[in-house]
């Protein structure tokens, strides 16, 4: 049984007047930030109180790196040259980490956002490409991803240390990858089985799969949003149970 | 007189496909290199290639900063926020410092770009909100600029160093200002002039203005152009004169 | 006393994944609509939704041009060539166009958005930079702006039809210009008094300026806002107030 | 045997201060002219020189529609939704419409750019995309594009004209695909070849594949270049060629 787990959520996806999901919220529940870089959300000014916000709450800051596409929020794959993507990642990263150095801190873990990760379940080169920037850029900073995934093999295949993600909320298949969306059984929605599957995955390390069977599923994080009714008060139910069941929530890197 | 002098250009102005100035020259030339850093120019790609060109010259590497105007090349003034503009600045510092870091280097100073570099002579909010960005992020960073401007005032007063550039190849009224661009007297085309200008500039800390005065102007780099044609020819001849009167043409920062 | 006035709002304000007010409220309420056309928000799929939306309802769709910044929302002034503000305002005019006449209609009045509605106030060359794209696309098209501002002095000069609009929740000076956002009396708060003001405006082409004068201020819109709280309420009732004092709500182009 | 064929080209492919290839030049070569719209490249300015040298010259303007990627020039595949991508190429038709009615024409044609054009090819879904976009804005306008692909496909059945277009300098396959630009092939560098290929393909409506064996290739119009070295020349060379072997260049659609 696991005795402590990070809580990881997507921060800081407005652009100029718009925003999304409410921040200052999501920050006094969850123990790591995964702020927009600027590529599918997340201005300067936006990165400067993401990161500011965490500091002074004790969360620690990610880079949610994503294509460039703002139009698309990132969630549109694109068959980009690795080399390419490579330097798009290392943009980002270094520009987050400017705003965390301001605040007092440093970015501490990189995670692919939308179609990216996505696209780094799978696809072996645009993977290898992201953990290329993190190694080059720090190889010292963890990456976090979907278990099994093509990202978190080649971050261990390079030495860097490869934190799996778990989804509360999320439906998987006996195989232990996520139901697509499009597909039944895709998003839990009762807030009861979220919270129950939540302190599962956190003390026995498993997930009850669409077709009922029971799947291994250690992670050091779990993944919860804020950009839906409700979602906050979600998270800060998961949180309760977590303690409540005696895990200690806290960063998995600081 | 000096003993050294530095020389600096703008490199990296390409963005996707396109290309401006011939980068790879003018590193064999300069000193010190105003990398473009996203905002009117420089992509992640071209971002990495000059960096890592600038690493094998021994060419330092400065940010060059602009406003948000790749339509524009951030020649257009914008009445941005002095916040806005700060955390605009610290944003690209910061990604041009992924790059630089992992080139083998660091940015060694901040330099404005084309609007923004004339509003920081005049415009005290602007100015003092860049020299916020460099002092946030690296109050070891020199900051390079015009003469009697508002930049270098605000820098020296913030405790960073202030490096003042000269043109050898543009016009100055007798006040010491660079004559507007609209106005006769502009730019000094001819080779010989400018080779004359900057030996000038850089062993008596004088200039000879349009209306013939002489006026002190005591400068730690010469700013050379690389996008027009025979300009990087010309930067070369202005190096090897400055060479010739026994200057050391060397980095203004490392 | 008027017997008709139009209501205008400006709409599509959103952007990929964000958005900024009710649009389908609002075109519940007014009679033109101030489209959003990509420059400072307004994707392509929100242009279909409001030409769609506006059409199903009798309303008439309007380009609102903006300075392209989607960063600052198109609320900062740029100093950009007239050639280019022409050009630019040109592309945003057919862009919006496409969308209307695949609703079913066309764009009919052309009105500067944010900043850019600031400068047409004042900056001769800009706003004469606008009418000459609206001329040159259709001379038809009408120009919507501020009472007294060079834009619809240079409208009527290019025999333009330079339609004068109102604004009941803003306080006027004396001279008939609006209380700049930063000083007292800018804004009126009072839902009552913004219906009262609104009614004045349409039956007797007054309002009454912040130092209690009266001053003449004839219009033939109305900008009513849809983006903060209580505001869609606010034009409902404006608009029912207008319906009860007889004054016949209807766009003042079709 | 053919009595008149189309030379088009790519045009207008500059962005902000930028430049791709010599447009005047070109645009004294072709017949019809494949106008950046902004989305790879392409801005307001470039947009309309190149519709007024359009016009100047009795070049038909149309509209070379892409992806939002300006990094990326438009070449690297997107997986954009359905709706998205009609919207996206509507705005695009639209907004170059706006500069080809000033210049005293409208778009004429259109035909997608990079990745897009090679979706197009094999992806029903966004070939059915981009037509209905184009019969949406106007059901005259013809689709550009490869024989056999999914677009002209999609294009024939929307009551669309669909137009097959060649490439003289590149490498065909025994079924009549482009070489991919990845395999030996692909181009066809030797001048002469490239002539001979144009002629045959306009006088006999077949290519030589690179097993050589002889495919038909019915076209009505030729796709040149101008963006690489003696590129413009060889287009004048082809036009030159077909017009002594007594073909009529002139414009497929005006």
């Amino acid at each position: 049984m696991a005795e402590h787990l990070d809580l990881n959520s997507d921060l800081g996806e407005g652009f100029g007047v718009w925003r999304l999901g409410d921040d200052a919220a999501l920050l006094d529940v969850v123990t790591s930030a995964n702020a927009a870089c600027g590529f599918h959300a997340g201005d300067p000014g936006i990165m400067r109180a993401v990161t500011t916000g965490a500091v002074e709450r004790g969360v620690s800051v990610g880079a949610q790196v994503s294509y460039r596409d703002l139009a698309g929020f990132g969630r549109r794959r694109m068959d980009i040259a690795p080399d390419e993507l490579t330097d798009d990642v290392l943009y980002q990263i270094g520009a987050l980490d400017a705003f965390a150095r301001v605040a007092g801190t440093r970015v501490r873990y990189v995670k692919p956002h939308g179609a990216l990760y996505n696209s780094c379940v799978v696809d072996e080169a645009q993977a290898a490409a992201v953990v290329r920037a993190v190694r080059e850029y720090d190889d010292a900073l963890p990456v976090l991803g979907l278990p099994g995934s093509a990202l978190l093999r080649h971050a261990e295949r390079a030495g860097l240390r490869a934190v799996p993600e778990g989804f509360a909320d999320r439906g998987y298949t006996p195989e232990g990858w996520l139901v697509p969306r499009s597909e039944a059984g895709a998003l839990v929605t009762d807030p009861d089985s979220v919270v129950r599957r939540a302190v599962r995955m956190a003390e026995a390390g498993e997930v009850v799969a669409v077709d009922g069977s029971t799947r291994s599923m250690p992670v050091e994080s779990l993944c919860v949003h804020g950009d839906t009714p409700g979602a906050v008060e979600l998270a800060r139910r998961v949180r309760g149970a977590l303690a409540a069941a005696g895990i200690d929530v806290r960063p998995f890197a600081r």
